[in-house]
């Protein structure tokens, strides 16, 4: 039971967003710039990130759909996206994502966890400055996603086609279009 | 020594807000929402739950610049914030203040750790779903904010004049008037 009365029984951050349009508008925003605009990191890699910051902080919700977008956008689906949050260390990502992806684990525990020597690495692996950037802030802003949805206890749907039916609707027109903000 | 190299040597958030206005813009739209429109809670109240939440994350440009927002927002000024920050529970804030700031308290630690109870609680002190709603997603934001600047390493003045001189914009104009926006 979610810990506020929401409008509707849609799952997780959809029926906030329903209840708030006024901060379901920036939150969009945010994750469509973050996620979905022009960058060098890819919407697969970008969601990948989301997927593993949200398993850290477990929140099945968060990480059950972001894994299911990052597993359309990735040329190797779900089974690179379950290796990921299984053993980082071991799952077959460029040297670069790895690098980026230890960045975000870090920033999952703490802003003061990133070390300059986890920056450096991933420089060294081609990472640029507006990579480990975005990094940072798709791992922060998570952080924040992931204590949203669990903070007000929303439900998070059991059956995986839940999340690919979600998957389905991002993909296509990704965050905001269609989203509640205020006006709409 | 900022992790990336940002276009001017502003502190904090601010130089991050120079460096990317994509995502300053919806930021700046969030925390306008949250910490500044009409709401049951004063602007006072929110900073402060925002500085409580920078605070326990341990993010020393944050905590400064929202305790001098709080301060200059609440009638009892900065010797209430400090209060707050060094004990909540003695701390003389109204019991409805207190609940929603151990909710608060709670998102920083992570989502899942809210309670049933702490809601009942702030419930019969007569907070409202929606300033529950707002005292969450206020916590996860800051957890985000928070993260995000220490993450990249920023520069935190040491001077309280600084801050003192940021609450003075804040306070008057906002968020979004005249910050780093795409466009403007």
């Amino acid at each position: 039971m979610p810990h506020i009365t929401l409008p509707t029984d849609e799952p997780g951050i959809v029926g906030l967003f329903g209840y708030r349009p006024e901060t379901a508008g920036p939150l969009n925003a945010l994750a469509e710039v973050l996620l979905r605009a022009d960058s060098t990191l890819t919407r697969g890699e970008r969601e990948l990130i989301a997927t593993y910051v949200s398993s850290l902080n477990q929140c099945r919700f968060c990480a059950s759909s972001h894994a299911a977008f990052a597993a359309a956008q990735l040329p190797e689906g779900m089974d690179l996206v379950e290796r990921v949050r299984a053993d980082l260390d071991t799952a077959p990502v460029t040297p670069k994502i790895r690098a980026l992806l230890r960045i975000a684990a870090s920033v999952q525990r703490g802003g003061r966890e990133v070390t300059e020597e986890q920056v450096a690495a991933a420089r060294a692996e081609g990472a640029t400055d507006l990579e480990i950037h975005d990094t940072v802030l798709i791992a922060a802003a998570f952080c924040m996603f992931n204590r949203y949805v669990d903070g007000l206890g929303t439900f998070a749907p059991e059956d995986p086609a839940a999340y690919a039916a979600m998957a389905e609707k991002i993909v296509a027109v990704g965050y905001t279009e269609g989203a509640a903000e205020p006006g709409h």
